[in-house]
């Protein structure tokens, strides 16, 4: 209870950014297909919104901006909105089992604390409902091989190690029965998931043209082209695994942590402060950076800037960055000492999840013929 | 119960049959692995068979005498037996689902009516144990992609119709599961799947290696190397599929069609009955059908063809295959008119594998981090 009447303020006043949040369809096709939602009401107040994040433990900046951001102001668009901590996607790549856990309860407590509510959201952990795997083998036999060969998700990983498993290649396989089990109509996505999501969206269709009509195609619900980049190396995305570990401000950073990072950015040797992520890509992540923290228009950030020079110009990011992160950060320690709050949370949401998924997959096997 | 009275005899006689079955170990590594069962305990008394068969329908005299026999006498020697109706199996390959669905009930009426007692066997469908697909994603996990290019369902079966799905390239890797949920330490298989059990005897020395000993790795029981041929084609396994109806004897064919099959199937022109079957594999196949039918030896069944030309000896034949099938097929016949007794056998089946399957899913999720 306290954590959600702390972050009311927040999710209030993300409104504002949620009419720069755009919604793009990935083609006109796509446009005439949700099979749930009547075309009128396509947008708030109608279908249902899906998304998962790998438990990578605590959220960095680039993934609270690029995506947590607008899971919190969806909440507040759709009258069903499911959120999972995709667990079974993780172990693609090799993990640690002590690790897995504990970045599990941290990514749980770090939604809660950035503003996800379980009372609106469904907040669950994917390996707890079997269904996701089971869907997944089905939509399986549906998928012909050489489809996964060129999905992003393949294609990066599997070279970064010069090897891949199974489930590397049919991760996409699997995230499609994520969409599909809930009948999910809209799922917010980062440019490099489109690929993923038309997957889907194509197993949605051949599902339905073989057994009958029983998926919406999802649509791809984009966030806003705000990209956060590395404070080391502002040619590249902030990322959890960047070796550098002043590159990344992690949302439980402390202010000094903050401070230090943001002082030790990576800009250039002109003094004024402008918006131009081509010439100038280090001052312009800062401006990226401080429009986003203090809920302002980028021009509004160049206006603040006005007169001072990039060093002056940090301090005034730092503040910005520092006024949002902190209730987070100790809303984070809070629950990380409330473990049986944390599993109270997920166990509920495993089970309205699987409330949802049952009598969906019950429906698919009765379709295959397995009942 | 009037089916298992029935059934009685056969059982019994299938005895002797017991000492020629061919228990191999397909190196002399796997001999020292299986974790479960002391070395001296080996094989009657000890460990757990598991078994799967797809839903083709009602079986053929191949399956019959290549597996089914073999089922019904392990039912005898080991404490533990399971037998899983495939059906996520079957969908590698297109299915019509009520086809599927009836071919789901005629698989399970002839198991049971060719001496599957589900009081000594677990008889499950395998859909209806959601932990095969759990376990699944997590061995697809541990599963190398070139690993599984080579196994013969790939290969032969995505040549057939020059594509094939992620679940048929997956497929294995499902078996394998379906094989270390049940910590089954015996599989009763074809020499076609001996590569398939290898895959599951990896995977678990993998899991075991990461995670910790869990799974044995599970033996291969090599059945009888009696292979039954097409009446039409004795080059070629007598195949379900076979596009020639007079190739293929089912268990549920009347005694005029058995007779009628007989009579027409190909042989050549030596009258006397020898057994030969590189150079006459035509009459050796009756051989094989008449000493297997019969319960005598070879050397027994070419005793009583002595003095016999050809056309003879196919109505000895003919009457070995009638008398032995004549009760099974009365029973089956008995079973699909008692579809609640056939759907209450499943549901016991499915309980019963679930009561195993679910403290071993557990625990692996717990050593993979899930919980």
């Amino acid at each position: 209870m306290r954590s959600r009447s702390k972050m009311a303020l927040p999710v209030q006043t993300n409104m504002k950014h949620l009419f720069r949040f755009i919604q793009k369809l990935t083609s006109p096709k796509r446009l005439f297909s949700a099979g749930a939602c009547p075309e009128n009401k396509l947008s708030p107040g109608c279908g249902r919104v899906f998304s998962g994040i790998q438990p990578t433990g605590v959220p960095h900046l680039g993934n609270y901006l690029g995506a947590l951001e607008n899971w919190v102001a969806l909440q507040d668009q759709y009258p069903s909105v499911l959120y999972s901590i995709v667990d079974m996607h993780s172990i693609t790549q090799p993990q640690d089992p002590n690790q897995l856990r504990s970045n599990i309860m941290d990514m749980a407590a770090s939604l809660l604390a950035c503003g996800i509510d379980p009372e609106r959201a469904v907040l669950f952990q994917q390996s707890q409902v079997s269904e996701h795997a089971e869907l997944s083998w089905i939509l399986g036999c549906l998928t012909s091989m050489p489809r996964l060969r060129h999905l992003p998700q393949w294609k990066m990983k599997s070279k970064q190690r010069n090897e891949g498993s199974v489930g590397l290649y049919t991760y996409p396989v699997l995230q499609a029965a994520d969409i599909l089990l809930y009948k999910s109509t809209h799922v917010p996505v980062g440019e490099d998931q489109v690929q993923h999501l038309e997957l889907a969206q194509d197993l949605a269709r051949i599902f339905n043209n073989r057994y009958g009509d029983l998926f919406p195609e999802p649509r791809a619900l984009l966030s806003s082209t705000r990209k956060v980049k590395s404070l080391r190396d502002p040619s590249a995305k902030m990322s959890k695994s960047d070796p550098q570990a002043m590159a990344t401000i992690t949302i439980t950073d402390s202010p000094d942590d903050i401070a230090l990072k943001i002082r030790r950015a990576v800009t250039d040797f002109t003094s004024e402060v402008t918006f131009d992520p081509e010439t100038r890509p280090g001052v312009s992540n800062l401006v990226t950076i401080h429009a986003a923290m203090a809920m302002i228009t980028v021009e509004e950030a160049l206006c603040q800037a006005r007169g001072l020079d990039t060093g002056a110009y940090k301090q005034l990011v730092t503040e910005a960055v520092i006024q949002r992160l902190n209730p987070i950060r100790e809303e984070i320690e809070r629950l990380r000492n409330d473990r049986d709050h944390l599993e109270k949370v997920l166990v509920q949401g495993t089970h309205r999840a699987r409330e949802l998924a049952a009598p969906v997959l019950r429906e698919v096997r009765q379709r295959v013929g397995f009942c």
